[in-house]
């Protein structure tokens, strides 16, 4: 947001000068959503008394709720637990639970503690749902209508339930036991004739989604349906809740980060602005973990460190091999994580995918191949290590293409993250190999390359 | 979705005994967006009857539109001119110039001239906006309310408009120059007095994006206020069209692939499905890139050759080195690049982040450095080897924390899209200095590693 940097100062200064009125005046003009990134800029004293304003303005809940969740920890610790308490007391549930969870474990029951009763069962009631689950993404304030309802029965309701709800943009019909019986689009209430029931207004059997499945599967089918919201039942296909489509952008835009941030070994926690040392901590297993695989790569070259003695010039080519492999793998595991993601598989098939990305590998590493190993002999005078070249990063290549797109591949079926050590795991392999089949036909040339 | 094959299945049998009524039917049940797998699965025969078909109960251009647009020539391949035109001219104007772009070139004309003369108009007009701009993505079909109407009005409006429209949320009010004033939420005509006017109910000055924007603008907007869909004006702020939120998810899914696949050296187009030689051409540039790079590092490794045959164990870890520094830029450049598409940046500030990069990379690299030291020592038997090893880790991995964090910083500053190139950059300028430090240093200690 341009002005960030200059409304931040402004509202420090006015701060500083104790013009809380002025300050309040200036908060009131900003969006929710553009006041998050001057509120994780303050200092602890000034987040303090901005929240104040904030909640004098019913505004502090709203505007905490659009920070990064990743943030909320810093804005915790400037905050009594009565202020937070207030607060969460007015989230929506599905709002709460993310903020109880990221409260410091020896605050949580005393913030707990301090919530209205209502509000205490609400939430005990959704920690009841998987996490990662539809039913923890759910609003539970929605309207259900009866099916005997008429149009104008229905607009009574919507009036009578005042102006504060979420956007509605479907109501839900349910049966004398809250089965879903259908929805009827808020646009077509409006033009049916007055006296029409909802039941004949509704379409039936409407998309929804279990509450104990994963918010995935929310977002995917209501960005699949072009939904703008999505009811949630139980297994008995009763109304919990609702889970509407900013919820579900918020899931899309989550699951891409942790595509990407498992592809390249990351937690998905460690953001540009997370402190240091929680980075350092979250960072070091994976890359402990590949400090491992390449020693055993190293061990693997040392098996030819006589060849390594006798053509010393195979070392300047080494980091070719494994890194071409390495580039070729990444992109076949890339396409084919993004393309489980994007549910894409539905228009190929698994073994289809593997068959392709190793033909691409095949094509690529013989051109590269070739390209390489003339560039070779050019350099190094020898034929034989061009040669040499060329047929380990043709073999290479292809070795990467396939494991690059069958390792996502297995480990999805097995249940497992596609994209979680699928990096370490292709690349390491295709170092292995890459290494010992240069080296090894290298050693079987010897007398031509030395 | 399963039980695609099965029904895939079924279908073909259908079609081959020329049981078209019963596949009609068939059809009839599945939602369109289930239809695209089953479309891509099929003989162009096939594809022509079901196209056929789906036409006839007026659903193949909703069918079509729902494909990932790559799949789309396959589809053309099969249909001739005709019914190409005939399902063009049912869609919107923003999915009718995503179609149209898919022709192939030589049939584009033919086709364009078989539609009708608004549409044709149509399509001339979404053309002068600029590729992937708001204006592209815009639907021109929306109900705009006058200043003056009352609630009851503008409801009469909504019924005598038809149910055929997209699903509308929010009705714009705009003055007698079309400039928009404000936005009405449906559920807030609907809740009104009857006799209120628009003018009373609106918000004033709505969010809205200009139709040059970039459509990944649009998106951010309605992402960030939580919209469910935002309103499209010329530079005079006069309303042109609307952009829904099924669209903006749209977009957003793309600029995570196009993020992810970025920093992979992929092309937009290259998918799990696409063909084969299409991926081998799109991937050639950047491999050969990358091999233009290896050979720069290769020569620079040459520099060192004299270095390597008196300590030839060098070479062993010099793809440890290369790539613990390699695995630790690309996490830097991740969470960079991830954080600028988010808006993360907003949170921190550039130079902030690259310092909390640096001191990440000089924390993990200290640590890994020295484990990988100790290793090597234990394992050559040789301690100086150790220190060079330990040394260079840290100092590599540190140049690659800065390195992958500035990069995509300040491509975004000069203006380009900080996820195409950077991988290639960090990692080749890693390279370089990564084994110039390790084999330099090597240099310098020789006579207590050999």
């Amino acid at each position: 947001m341009a002005g960030t940097e200059s409304t931040l100062r402004i509202l420090r200064r006015l701060l500083a000068s104790g013009l809380t009125a002025r300050a309040e005046r200036l908060l009131a003009r900003l969006h929710p959503a553009d006041l998050g990134p001057l509120l994780s800029a303050l200092t602890p004293e000034e987040t303090r008394t901005v929240i104040d304003l904030l909640f004098r303005q019913h505004r502090a809940a709203d505007t905490l709720r659009e920070l990064p969740p990743e943030l909320l920890p810093q804005i915790f610790e400037a905050l009594g637990d009565e202020r937070i308490a207030q607060v969460v007391a007015r989230l929506e549930v599905d709002d709460m639970l993310e903020f109880v969870e990221r409260l410091p474990e020896e605050r949580r029951e005393a913030i707990e503690a301090l919530l209205p009763e209502d509000k205490r069962t609400e939430l005990e009631k959704a920690r009841l749902y998987p996490e990662q689950s539809a039913g923890r993404l759910m609003t539970t304030r929605f309207l259900a209508l009866d099916e005997k309802m008429t149009a104008q029965e229905a607009i009574d309701t919507i009036r009578a339930s005042g102006d504060d709800q979420e956007a509605i943009t479907y109501l839900y019909v349910v049966d004398e036991k809250r089965h879903l019986r259908g929805v009827v689009p808020l646009r077509r209430l409006v033009a049916a004739p007055p006296e029409r029931t909802c039941a004949e207004l509704m379409i039936e059997n409407p998309i929804h989604v279990r509450a104990a499945a994963d918010q995935e599967e929310a977002a995917q089918l209501v960005a699949r349906y072009n939904l703008l919201a999505i009811p949630v039942t139980d297994d008995e296909g009763r109304l919990l809740g609702v889970i509407t489509v900013d919820d579900v952008i918020d899931v899309i835009t989550e699951e891409a980060t942790e595509d990407m941030y498992h592809l390249a070994g990351l937690h998905d926690e460690d953001r540009v602005f997370s402190p240091p040392t929680a980075a350092m901590r979250q960072r070091l297993p994976w890359l402990l973990l590949n400090l491992g695989a390449s020693f055993l790569v190293a061990y693997v070259i040392g098996i030819f460190e006589r060849t390594l003695e006798q053509s010393v010039a195979l070392a300047f080519f080494m980091p070719m091999v494994s890194g071409m492999a390495g580039n070729g793998g990444i992109q076949s595991l890339t396409v084919i994580t993004r393309g489980i993601a994007l549910g894409e598989i539905e228009f190929s098939s698994g073994l289809r995918a593997v068959a392709k990305e190793f033909g691409v590998a095949v094509g690529v590493g013989a051109v590269t191949g070739v390209v390489a190993g003339a560039l070779a002999w050019l350099w190094q005078g020898n034929p034989f290590l061009g040669v040499v070249l060329a047929a380990a990063m043709l073999v290479t290549m292809a070795t990467a293409g396939i494991l690059g797109a069958a390792v996502p591949l297995l480990l999805k079926t097995l249940g497992y993250d596609p994209a979680v050590g699928s990096g370490v795991v292709v690349t390491t392999l295709t170092d292995l190999f890459g290494f010992a089949f240069f080296l090894g036909i290298a050693t079987f040339m010897l007398d031509r390359l030395a």
